[in-house]
């Protein structure tokens, strides 16, 4: 999911005329309600991939995308991994010497809590104000489906694609893609391909189609620390014993100095700047730290003093505090002294940072400063490594077209924020290049409490992965 | 509850023959099965008074407790609060000039989560080894249960008692007691009497009966830290967005200094000294640090540099953690930046700190250390004055005589680090001597798992209980 940035309003964009073929924008015009009533059929499958006892729903999602890719002719098989499965599915009939394309996405989805902050149930689609309301619309089903339905646009209008087409959908992109790596690697001869396409982010702003450029990697821990062997009372044991919720806090604090920056010893080492042109294009961006703070709620900023809000968000890495648990935490007061305190902590990372050496400096910064009187231990729960496209070749060109086409109006090349494992797994192991074009928008929710997409987006997005296709042929 | 300290094998001591009246003797011990039946009942009750949805069940152990006064003959009232009522029960058939005492104790328990780490069901009694587990077994259903069988005892045995009788038990003890001291004020004319006692906290160790000289007062907090609106995706806003999670952190962890000492301003300043006295008698108790450690399952102690451990838990102020959440803190991973962090924070005070001040002086301490970027709120959910006995006086020496007849050696004096806010209100508005003897145990449990009572002190308790009338007018 791309970055929280200006909202422009879409009636103030002047839109060139869409230069859509008329038969694939005919035939997704008279398409159209029946491809949102499937997209919704999708939303309502509770594929919480965190949750191993959301684990049937999980593989209902899979077996639900299997059959609409068979459906369209697709020669589909679901894949077992060692947790949920891979949905591959191929096209291989264009013409001898054709170029393959590769289209990756997820069928999982983050969970849904708090679900009382959920204006409509989370997995119960529902179209506002021009927005689809799902957990999943925009991260990543809906723009899954944005493909899905181009390709059976192409077919049904055509009867053919002008490139084959490979499809990977996978089950755990919300928890770090732990088995992607190994299927790209054991499947590598059959994903051979020209060129990977992933719709898993989103636009700088309404009306403004985006391409990425890079992604932060990210190290995601759980530090647990253990007190006293069983909670005590507060009155009985408060002032002799440790306190492991305080010393927690206190570990905590130690991870950024006064000017934001990350206190770990090693940590930026292998910080690697931006292109200059990359930082030049960002700064060129229409992008308001004003309404930045107005769309978050807050009334002031924080991280590394001296940095843009942008290049703090796309080009430098981050250490966040997930979540954090100790002691009594209901109703009223309860005077426990408690024997354990949890901390979920994740650091985004960017090139050349790797998850496995933050995870040796966090474990060792950890030991460095936890207090005598309790145990400490730090778990990698999963990592993924930050990337940098290279932004030139037919792919991002054939981008450029279709998404000007589409949108009417040439995309900006963005950073990202967030993170998206498995594309240097693509890279490194296909060799082909990564074109990330996403259409969601600033302020979509994704990961939290009223999670949407635009509609108008999926309808521009299908066009334009149609077209995608034509132009990388042209 | 009274604190951990060495623990002593109850064969290892040399017991006088206990002089306990034969009469009084006889009925206990042909009554037992009866009297710990009835408790048991009592017990299974969870009126657990800081959950507003046990407030029937809370209800139900008032009505219980009336009824089970009225059978013994006392004129019984169950008198409404703003929260839960009081049980006031009167005996008032003594010799015209007779003395009057006042019993206090509470029906209400702690919560019993975390419920998986009970042995046997929290509300479902049970005796292993001699000892009854159930939530509210020392604190304070049974302790009060004590009283209840010696004032039976006497009326069984002899028709009467010695002196009028006054008991009061409240729903509200373990929530701070916010409506007794009201209450207190308002029956002053009722409850008036010559002296008061409580059994609401422990003997320093097995065989060694206590007399507490003083109690730690409470001042209990909840901070909350609000940052965005609403939950955001840590790629996306992390290291441009204040988390409100490491904000929380930050502030706690700057409560103490690197000796221990908490460094709010002005904390330490209505400080006065324990008398010389109490503090050589609490060097002689034997008590020994590594027998703690193992107790409570730590390698190292904690709390402020150059004190011992019972001075640090019964003469000194704390500031504690008892709670701490944010974000997601289930299954596997999510990738969220929080919009609020919460603590439960309190601090047990001594003579002559007052909740009040404390409150004005973390405020102040929070508003300096709060970063900007979020909102950071204090609430006083409630307090409790810090109190110390006289020790002098004639409930001293009848409980002295009752004690040394009942357990067969001499009381002993000892501190206590939790709180029972009533005790100063006792003293202030009725102008009555307190005398704390309590009949738990180290190790007891007490506002944890697991929590239990020793079945031969409840026994012994009621002898001693029963004795102590006839000892007040020898």
């Amino acid at each position: 999911m791309a970055d929280a940035r200006t909202t422009i309003s879409l009636d103030a964009m002047i839109m060139a005329d869409p230069k859509v073929p008329a038969d694939l924008d005919a035939w997704l015009s008279k398409n159209d309600q029946r491809i949102f009533e499937e997209l919704n059929e999708f939303l309502r499958i509770p594929s919480v991939s965190a949750r191993s006892d959301h684990d049937g729903e999980t593989r209902r999602a899979a077996a639900w995308l299997h059959a609409k890719f068979a459906g369209i002719g697709f020669a589909t098989e679901t894949i077992p991994t060692a947790g949920h499965p891979v949905v591959l599915a191929e096209w291989r009939k264009a013409p001898a010497g054709a170029p393959t394309i590769l289209v990756y996405g997820h069928y999982d989805v983050q969970p849904p809590e708090p679900l009382e902050l959920w204006t409509s149930p989370a997995f119960g689609p529902q179209v506002r104000d021009g927005k689809l309301f799902a957990r999943g619309s925009v991260d990543d089903k809906g723009q899954l489906w944005i493909h899905v339905k181009a390709l059976e646009a192409q077919l049904a209008v055509r009867g053919t694609l002008p490139v084959n087409v490979v499809v990977i959908a996978e089950g755990e992109e919300e928890v770090g893609s732990e088995h992607l790596g190994a299927f790209v690697e054991q499947y590598a001869a059959r994903l051979a391909c020209d060129a990977v396409v992933i719709s898993d982010s989103s636009m700088f702003a309404p009306g403004i189609p985006s391409i990425l450029s890079s992604l932060r990697g990210l190290a995601y821990f759980e530090i647990s620390v253990q007190g006293p062997s069983s909670d005590l009372h507060s009155g009985m044991y408060g002032g002799a014993v440790v306190n492991p919720a305080m010393a927690l806090a206190r570990i905590l604090s130690t991870f950024h100095d006064r000017r934001g920056r990350i206190a770990i010893k090693g940590f930026y080492d292998k910080v690697t700047p931006f292109p200059a042109a990359v930082l030049r294009g960002m700064r060129r961006l229409p992008f308001s730290d004003a309404r930045f703070r107005r769309e978050v709620g807050v009334k002031a900023l924080g991280g590394e003093a001296g940095k843009t809000t942008l290049e703090k968000l796309w080009t430098r890495p981050t250490l966040e505090v997930n979540g954090m648990l100790s002691g009594y935490t209901g109703e009223g007061a309860k005077t426990v002294l408690p024997a354990t305190a949890m901390a979920k902590v994740s650091c985004r990372l960017v090139p050349d940072q790797r998850p496995e050496a933050i995870e040796r400096l966090l474990k060792a910064h950890v030991r460095k400063v936890a207090p005598p009187g309790v145990r400490v231990t730090v778990q990698h729960l999963h990592g993924g490594r930050p990337w940098r496209a290279d932004l030139s070749g037919r792919v991002f060109d054939a981008a450029r077209r279709a998404l000007s086409a589409a949108f009417g109006r040439e995309p900006v090349v963005v950073g990202e924020g967030g993170s998206i494992p498995v594309v240097g797994d693509f890279e490194r192991v296909l060799k082909a290049p990564v074109l990330l074009v996403g259409f969601g928008l600033p302020g979509e929710n994704a990961h939290a409490p009223d999670e949407w997409i635009s509609v108008d987006n999926v309808r521009r997005g299908m066009r334009a992965m149609a077209m995608l296709l034509d132009e990388y042929v042209a």
